[in-house]
């Protein structure tokens, strides 16, 4: 098994984060975004879309989509649970994990590729006017969750999850796409401090 | 138990066709989109982000996300698996459903929004920039599941799932997007055909 990731970019982050939550060490093997490696014809027998991170099984099989390489994992071992326990939890965290990809992860992102210098060349064309759009999207998407999260500990309960993983990758993703949330916004910040503050953090 | 449902909107869709497949009926209200009922104040209870579908349970709890709606009754009836059935296939499944979306869906729905008349109160601004980007990326897609689709009979394997789901309700969603698949490719022609056939395509 063996894990194609980056240092430097979000997707591959969740991966490692949910992995270290885990518990769970594979093999890794980075690939170079700033030469773009993902779009070398070499790399689309492991995933033709040409995105990062993509698990490769031993049968060589291979999955690409964070969430995919995730529930994977979850699945083939249940502890700690990051994606709920019964019926209810696993469409709240489904709703959250989605909340925060599609309404917060996707609108920062948007703005880092279509507003970063370093992306040009990614980036084809870079469209001033969604980055216009987005820096606004992301952060009433933060004072949202800041009034959530005044009422639980993390996003989809009292439990951290998955959903919790890709907020935090969004919020952290948010300084190179040159966005800062509101100073008052006190129980995001309180969340953000908590989940920064895990081990998997780091990973 | 209810659901906010509308006959026009392609994510709503997506809930009714699996609810379809699954044997399961609810109750349903209709929330009409053309007179942004979804954007009223009474609506900010049901779904704060102002979006439907939404699942209200018993208790007053509401889920929104079409996904975890539908992740939410395969758990409590998990036959027919439409989520996958071992780890493996639910790592396909949430693969493909991902793909299907991320890469087909929404570059169909965002050449939907920027570019159809309809929507001219829904989507300020429209960019017609991004009609001109998606359309080519939709049709980029629908070629990559063609040689997909000529390896297996769905999009996560051999079993229906919600990944097909997904990707027949973008399919159809391209026609009022203004987007032609090319009468080539035989093979997602094949896809088409069988699971618009099922009785729950027209849920």
């Amino acid at each position: 098994m063996k894990l194609y990731d980056s240092p430097v970019a979000p997707n591959p982050r969740r991966v490692r984060i949910f992995l270290a939550e885990k518990g769970i060490s594979i093999p890794r093997e980075t690939v170079d975004l700033a030469k773009l490696e993902q779009k070398a014809p070499g790399f689309a027998a492991v995933n033709p879309l040409q995105r990062i991170p993509v698990l490769e099984l031993d049968s060589g099989e291979t999955l690409s989509e964070s969430i995919a390489i995730c529930r994977y994992f979850e699945e083939l071992q249940p502890d700690p649970p990051l994606f709920g326990r019964d019926p209810l939890e696993k469409a709240r965290v489904e709703m959250w994990q989605r909340r925060a990809e599609l309404e917060f992860f996707f609108p920062i992102a948007l703005a880092f590729r279509h507003g970063h210098p370093a992306m040009v060349e990614m980036e084809k064309p870079q469209i001033a006017q969604l980055v216009e759009l987005n820096k606004p999207r992301a952060i009433a998407f933060a004072r949202y969750l800041d009034s959530e999260l005044a009422q639980r500990r993390y996003l989809a309960g009292d439990a951290f999850s998955i959903a919790d993983i890709t907020a935090l990758v969004a919020t952290d993703f948010a300084r190179p796409a040159r966005i800062a949330f509101p100073d008052e916004l006190a129980h995001f910040a309180r969340w953000r401090a908590e989940v920064s503050a895990r081990p998997s953090a780091s990973a």
